[in-house]
């Protein structure tokens, strides 16, 4: 295939447009990586690294800042519906328009064409985002190289329809199994039955009160809740074991420790039970009190909301980089066949960017 | 295949032998069935009848009782363990020794050797009881010749180890499904979890204390319990089903539709459920206080016991006859690979069946 071409110098809703045209379903990446790095090397104010497929891009300036723009470059898988196709209505059509495509093509252009920005800035193109967690190239950057990923604030340009969302919850997933004692159901008396076992555990979740928590004035409301329940062995044979699958989220001021022993100290008085972590993923903070951020805030407009679903923002909280999503595309658009993006929405989001680092 | 004949003139032990030495798996039951009829139909004490693979014989004397002794003839699949093989410990080994050839064996013995017993005998073999129930002989000559199985009293010769197991428990089979609201668990407030809805089901099976019911003198102890739940969309998604299926095991002073309105009674405070019947099969009482079936305890000796399995005896019950297990084989060895029956318990059996008939 021959090497593709990106012109940083069109505007981004045409940008979007040719990164949809330059296919990058999960795990084909390279391609588009190679297209980013090309079109960045040239650029005189940036120092640009590679680590496989993700390409870093940064600024030197000294500035007593350094903020960070994220994005994945990579899609799910395409439906039919690329290429794009731009509508008499404003609206671009495509595999990964929303998810991310619109905002990787704000990335590039503030990375184009804000040479001497307000603040040092450090560009992230990563892949594998849309697939499982151990492949995810920002957790590869971040093992490999985490000085690349330094910073004091962080924006996610995923699909936030414009909004700032900040931080993000934290989700454990256990699996509490309770045990009995196999016997005919013509005799229970001589065994012991574990759904019978895992009782005061669903009446623990369902008169559980989850907490509601404000940081940095955004309300995360947590949940608790089974998410799988499973016994049972032959329809006249009382049931030696019973599973129930519980999912937490949490609100950032908690710690992943600290989430396990709360769902410890929740089920403490409700028999025998065995625990088995399915998934643990931190919560991130919103870091909203830092100053970079007060400035996105104040540039961006609008009310910062907390993130529900869990993102990669929270593997910069990891890295200690507060970090919220603030994107074009609509996240109930993203991984559809009908995906698709205003246009307007995407020059907007770089207006406001460019309005933040400029001023 | 040439006709296989049977000799109802050697001994119980050895007629056991040679019948398990003609396969009869459920389904393939005609060469033992044509055997069976063969053997009868010359006796002159005897009418025989035949539908399907299904024989009946009866006397005709005129006695004031009539007490009928039941069979099934086929087996469950051979593991290895045909033909019979006679140890130096008089057990003899193979395929439906202990359920039931043994006591088919006596079933014949009885019908060849007492041309005039005191109460007037019917014998029933019949076939594919170790199947489906829709399948089942016994319950194909109850619906096309009822007339053919009326009696005052049965005894089934199932594998008992030579006690009188008397009636039988009633089972009832249900699934309660509690619905709910799909939502992503970060956002669970935007659900209803189906799971936690079936949390009061659990705890009022959990708390329930099942009845002790003492009919003819025997204790029928109930059960009632959760053989099977299962609710669960994916990992982070609250469950808009759930459904626990119950198994209610019933004394049988109880009546099928009086079983399902205790089962909706015990679980009417529980919230929210829909009901389906699974599987439903009365109970069948014990009949001891019939005048036959006091004096077949006298002359079978030994403690009457509750039957807590379902058998077929359930099907006389239906037919208005009482009826109970008694037979030669173990009822523990039943169906395995090591089947085996000691030799000096068909011998018993029959000596026992036949002291009571001529008595």
């Amino acid at each position: 295939m021959p090497r593709q071409e990106l012109d940083l110098q069109q505007d981004a809703a045409l940008l979007t447009a040719a990164l949809v045209d330059l296919p990058s379903e999960s795990g084909n990446e390279q391609p588009l990586a190679d297209a980013v790095e090309a079109a960045l090397r040239p650029l005189p104010h940036l120092t640009v690294d590679r680590y496989g497929n993700n390409v870093i891009a940064r600024t030197r300036l000294g500035r007593p800042e350094r903020v960070i723009l994220a994005g994945h470059l990579d899609t799910v898988p395409i439906a039919d519906n690329v290429p794009s196709r731009l509508d008499g209505n404003g609206v671009l059509w495509g595999c990964g328009t929303s998810d991310m495509k619109a905002g990787v093509a704000v990335q590039l252009r503030i990375a184009a064409t804000v040479p001497d920005p307000n603040r040092d800035l450090t560009f992230v193109f990563y892949d594998n985002e849309e697939v499982a967690a151990h492949l995810n190239g920002l957790g590869h950057v971040a093992a490999a190289h985490p000085d690349w990923l330094a910073g004091d604030f962080a924006v996610l340009l995923e699909p936030s329809s414009g909004q700032v969302e900040g931080g993000c919850q934290g989700t454990l997933r256990v699996e509490l199994r309770t045990t009995g004692q196999r016997a005919h159901t013509a005799r229970s008396w001589m065994g012991a039955n574990a759904i019978h076992a895992a009782s005061p555990i669903l009446a623990r979740l369902a008169a559980y009160e989850p907490r509601r928590k404000v940081i940095d004035g955004l309300e995360y409301r947590e949940g608790l809740n089974a998410v799988r329940v499973e016994g049972g062995v032959a329809g006249n044979v009382i049931p030696d074991a019973c599973t129930v699958t519980v999912n937490y989220r949490y609100a950032p001021d908690l710690s992943e420790e600290q989430a396990l022993a709360h769902v410890r100290e929740v089920f403490a008085a409700c028999g025998e039970w065995e625990l088995t972590v399915d998934d643990s993923s931190g919560a991130a903070l919103p870091g909203l009190s830092h100053p970079a951020a007060k400035a996105f805030i104040e540039a961006v407009g609008g009310e910062p909301q907390p993130k529900f679903g869990w993102t990669d923002v929270a593997r910069f909280s990891a890295l200690g980089v507060p970090a919220v999503n603030y994107g074009p595309g609509d996240p109930n658009l993203a991984h559809k066949r009908d995906e698709r993006v205003e246009t307007a929405k995407i020059l907007h989001c770089e207006e406001r960017l460019r309005g933040w680092l400029t001023a």
